[in-house]
């Protein structure tokens, strides 16, 4: 069997199951970060993971005839590895509500925006119903947002953890574990 | 201190801050169906709440010289009581990712809605970016997306637990716990 388990990004965040889930494993797979957060509870092989689609296939076939479990940070359907596998999705704490809790903002008031790697697109027409909160990376282009206040949150819950808020136009963002905060 | 705490909403969703939290309280706040995903760790007094601001502001008062918890059915800040309170928030599993889990589609993907208890705004403008996700109650009428196909989830991870797929115009909503997907 294969399972794509959310381990959440704080310590302290992982599920009743998803422990269950990591402890009956036979091999655990994830980054060097989703790795460190299960640690606590891997009692078999890990591997940090490639980020391939090759490599993808080649493990869903390992785990035809073992326990294989995938470290997602946070939670797998939040631009994470959910829908990259065919596997059984285990839910973790997210980025994102970890962002909605410094904020105070329930993520029905929002629209999540995945600009990793990627241009998002519709910001302008997006933030006319929502705030909008922002998954960047270090590529991102916050002076788009020009004179309004933005929050912009870096390496939440890891120790160089920086929250600040200011014009965008005076901003940058320094890390690709960032997210941008635009107030409707 | 006063805590609100997300339970998740299926078996082995609670993690382990959240458990820490619950073991440590002084009295435990919530609804029966918190109280229940929660009992193997309440050691204390246990209350059903009363939803109501006064109540709020008379719990917000008794936890000046008490550690008290408020148990909050999946994540405080989806629909949730992370926003009714002034105290410490700890992320739960939501129904949102239950759902996303099932549909096998990302969150960056979607806008979440909520209409329980009230008429949601600007779904059709929504509609044009993302799919919808809304939380819905039985006052929801469904028949405005017409031949639409939705689907239509309820009771997630409840015994009558119940998901369907059709066009619109034939479903009703029959729980306060349900989940409409309506694809872009």
């Amino acid at each position: 069997m294969l399972y794509v388990v959310g381990v959440g990004v704080c310590k302290g965040h992982l599920t009743r199951k998803a422990i269950e889930l990591i402890k009956n494993a036979d091999v655990v797979y994830g980054s060097k970060r989703a790795l460190k957060l299960a640690e606590d509870y891997i009692v078999c092989e890990k591997r940090v993971m490639k980020y391939s689609d090759d490599e993808y296939r080649r493990i869903e076939k390992e785990s035809k005839d073992k326990n294989v479990v995938i470290l997602s940070t946070g939670d797998p359907m939040v631009s994470g590895l959910g829908t990259k596998f065919n596997g059984s999705i285990e839910p973790g704490i997210s980025s994102v509500q970890v962002a909605l809790v410094k904020l105070g903002v329930d993520l029905c008031d929002v629209v999540v925006v995945d600009a990793h790697a990627k241009k998002p697109e519709n910001l302008n027409e997006l933030l006319r119903f929502r705030h909008l909160l922002i998954l960047a990376d270090r590529k991102f282009d916050i002076s788009i947002f020009g004179d309004r206040g933005v929050y912009l949150m870096e390496n939440l819950c890891m120790e160089n953890e920086k929250v600040v808020c200011d014009k965008a136009v005076g901003l940058e963002v320094r890390s690709d574990y960032t997210i941008v905060f635009v107030r409707r």
